[in-house]
């Protein structure tokens, strides 16, 4: 293959792009059996994978990642067979809604064969992503391949080494075969970047996957994968699940492993990154995280913390206590999303597994504005220099958070008050989650409070392109460090959802949200995917899990189909 | 009592200290019987303790946690009757150290007495501290009482609440009897500041008890407490446990609450300081700890970690891997020093219980230059500002550490490039301690490594005063946040250690250090306690605590008696 171009090497912004679009042009091509023709890309593209692939390779693609783990267990299905269904799949997805960056047969298909050797040989999987095929955000490092992290500037640089949570999971079993969009900056609650264009959503490509995962969240969702790994910062794992239909998960910080990533930051302790799970089904975001837990992966990235996964039953038959987020206070949620959170609160109120109360969001205006501060302490300094590296373009997504008004310059005294700040909101809503405990022991222990609390996961569906603005559903639990799972709940129903937004606007934000449904509607936003959030409090991930396994069990979540 | 002497109020540092001073002596007046009057101060002040108190106070004063916890939990003796021992001993603590701030004769009585008739009234203990006497390092905060953190300027300054740690420990039984010192700035490993003088130490009065939490060194060391609480960000509990011949434990950050407490760098997350205890008996730490995790602290300070207390055999009768570090390469330790390491690794390797390898630090000075950088990011502005207020004069370990080599006024852009440099040397440290293990899982999980690091905890017993100026021994475990235990093992014996040091000077810290022995010899040093370190992974508390217990049990460590 041709030397990668670069600014180094003096090409413009525009030729870098375009040879890296032809260097991921060239790898879908090696794809076979080549694709048929496709005629033009409908809003919803779901449909056409039926059409384009084989019967085998839509059941294979539609499986779960537990069924499929037991299928190629029991030597009912090959590796091989997997990952090229999903390679073809991939290949497609590309081509209707661009969130691929490469594909990598050659090397998917050579692990894939190698664990079907091991395991005709053994009897046995070599661990429990046997034969699995996980699709790999970007800028999580690869081994000999181009590592940009979503910049122009930054291509040419190649990872030296797999990131230690590609070395786990390969480990056990998972076979890497696809790499994933990102947008500028990697700060995008949307995907488009000047390498790779627009990445748009399977549901409906007048909407946005979301982002920064965008390109995991369209190939997730789409049903090219079934297990991706994404980053969450403000959002950027959840949204893009939420938006394309399937499970993701941000776990609380430090559990999972985040060496061997590129991004800018680096550093940067005042609000820490996570990485995390898409999957189509809640065991494939369960079966990741344990695996990767159970490897004891703080032994060698000595930033995370020695949290074993629980393996326990954590309400032991009593109620489940949720408390339910129907509005943030900032911006309030479309008809779509507070319909759906409507279905599932009427469900779990019915239920007597459940004690569903509300939960009065406390300042979550405040809460934003010192994570938008927190996000850049140089003042953007590290974000203008990789952009200014290439001469390329700022993306109108990247001004809106990179250039947003609580974006300041810290010295290390005022980085410190902020600092300050954010711990004193982080124990006032301590102070107001134990609050709502029933009890308090002799030595000043909060007991029987709320579980978990549900809520959006963004004020609509998956947005219009260039609208989505508002971070703060998912922001508020970055900035708190608990975890947050996202789940599939229905879809945009035109019968169902041609209401008017009557609603006084309270801000900015809050007046642009309600202007996009006047604008749009449902009919604008339809057979988009609504999906909503579980928030735990903070390492409670293994808890989290398992409230949405039985809210789940109990209420037959989602309502819609996917597929 | 007159209202507080403070700088806002016009008074010159000279004037607020010596208010304070008097303050604290009008504390001490209120203490009954008064004790008998002391001729002069001799270099070892533990046979004073048997002239001027009574029998009964000696064998009180002199017993462990656990031995007392038993005996007022069996009622074989109230609670008023211990903590009055101790106020006593206490009172002669300060005449001979000067270790105290102030006592608090009249809560404490009280709080003992509510405990006597509670016990009565239930039967049983009011938790597993039922009237256990705690003493308290200064800048851990008690409501209603001055909180200057031993700054003048800051003297004025009344805690509104008790800090989460003290109100934890009161409920699960523990009367609070006295205040203890710290040195100017919170960082010296001496105690001496411009509100009271200097703490000495009193098993030999010429040299310091090390710091910062010096004050509970020496008051413990006395035994005028058999459980105190210090604060540890470079060695601030290990280096007064050792020096005065208790235990001392540094546990891994964020395990144990901090907040309520008083000091410099607010916001700070570079180097993240503890807070642990100081007791005459290792289980006297072990009490403290488990006490204060079975409350959940993180629920109310949710900066904690939620790590249960684990309460396991880790070693389950395989052998347990002691590495030892002779010399860290940079300083190398005084002859008492190398004595109690090699008695003690003696015992260890004709056990069957341990396997015993040496270890080669790793470039310990490159880990001092790291953290001698970050404990002052703002260039120490805060500090100075804090010392400025007041006009109070500089002390030599004051602009010892603040204004060393190291330190520069960061930008977020050089605070964040010097957080990747400590992050790639806990990288390094971590592959270090990995590359000792004997086996590496299919996953690649590194097996059968080190378990414990064997360690000195300063290059020499309990400094001269004004002479304790290399903190490479403690300060590497903060850096790298390895949870550190100190244990007393001997004392420096003039018929043992009158041995020259043949050794070329590494450096200036090194070359001072043979200087020092040169100078004063055993002699000099004379029945100061000689300790040793003990040093776990990240969040391996609990195991560093069962190692040492099997250590003590098969060595029988002390070597020397305390008392």
């Amino acid at each position: 293959m041709a030397a990668t171009v670069t600014i180094k090497s003096g090409a413009s912004w525009q030729e870098v792009a375009e040879d890296r679009q032809k260097y991921r042009d060239a790898t879908l091509a090696k794809v076979e059996p080549a694709l048929g023709k496709l005629k033009d890309i409908p809003r919803n593209t779901l449909p056409i994978a039926k059409e384009l692939l084989t019967a085998e390779e839509v059941k294979i693609t539609e499986s779960t990642v537990e069924e499929l783990a037991k299928q190629i267990g029991d030597s009912d299905i090959s590796s091989v067979d997997v990952v090229k269904a999903f390679l073809r799949r991939a290949v497609l997805a590309q081509t209707l809604t661009n969130c691929v960056t490469e594909v990598l047969p050659d090397q998917a298909i050579e692990r894939a064969k190698y664990l079907d050797e091991y395991l005709a040989k053994n009897g046995k999987p070599i661990g429990p992503l046997h034969g699995i095929p996980i699709s790999v955000k970007e800028h999580i490092g690869m081994k000999g391949l181009d590592h940009n992290a979503g910049f122009v500037g930054w291509v040419g640089g190649v990872a030296d080494d797999d990131a230690l949570i590609l070395k786990i999971l390969r480990a056990a079993g998972a076979v890497f075969y696809v790499r994933t969009t990102q947008p500028q900056c990697l700060m995008h609650l949307e995907t488009s970047s000047n390498l790779y264009g627009t990445t748009t959503n399977p549901f409906n490509t007048t909407l946005t996957p979301g982002g920064s995962s965008g390109g995991e969240g369209a190939l997730v969702g789409f049903r090219a994968s079934l297990l991706g790994i994404g980053t969450d910062i403000g959002g950027s794992i959840r949204g893009p699940a939420a938006n394309c239909g399937v499970y993701g998960l941000k776990p609380t910080t430090k559990r999972l492993p985040v060496s061997g990533l590129k991004a800018v930051g680096g550093g940067q302790e005042q609000i820490v990154p996570t990485i995390g799970p898409l999957s189509t089904s809640l065991e494939g975001l369960k079966i990741f995280t344990k695996t990767l837990i159970d490897a004891k992966p703080w032994l060698r990235e000595p930033g995370l913390l020695p949290f074993p996964w629980k393996e326990e039953d954590f309400f032991n038959g009593r109620k489940i206590k949720v408390a339910v987020i129907w509005d943030d206070g900032v911006v309030k949620p479309q008809p779509p999303v507070t319909r759906a959170l409507k279905e599932v609160v009427d469900k779990l109120a019915s239920s007597d597994k459940f004690e569903v109360v509300d939960w009065k969001p406390y300042q979550h205006d405040r809460a934003w504005e010192i994570i938008a501060n927190l996000y850049f302490c140089d003042g953007g300094k590290e974000n203008d220099e990789a952009l200014a590296s290439s001469n390329e373009p700022w993306l109108p997504l990247s001004t809106h958070i990179a250039k947003n008004k609580h974006v300041e310059h810290h010295t290390i005294t005022s980085l410190y008050k902020a600092v300050m700040g954010r711990d004193a909101y982080r124990q006032e809503y301590a102070n107001l989650w134990n609050s709502t405990a029933t009890s308090v022991t002799q030595d000043g222990t909060p007991e029987g409070m709320v579980d978990v609390i549900l809520c959006p996961v963004g004020p609509g569906s998956a947005p219009k392109i260039e609208t989505a603005k508002w971070w703060g559903y998912t922001s508020q639990w970055n900035l708190l460090d608990y975890p947050g799972l996202v789940f599939p709940v229905d879809k945009v129903d035109v019968s169902k959802d041609s209401v008017d937004m009557n609603h006084e606007p309270r801000n900015e934000r809050d007046e642009e949200n309600v202007a996009l449904w006047k604008e749009h509607g449902a009919e604008g936003y339809k057979d988009a995917p609504v999906s909503l959030q579980l928030v735990g409090r903070r390492y409670e991930d293994e808890k989290l899990i398992q409230a949405l396994e039985i809210i789940q069990a109990e209420t037959g979540l989602p309502f819609a189909s996917y597929t």
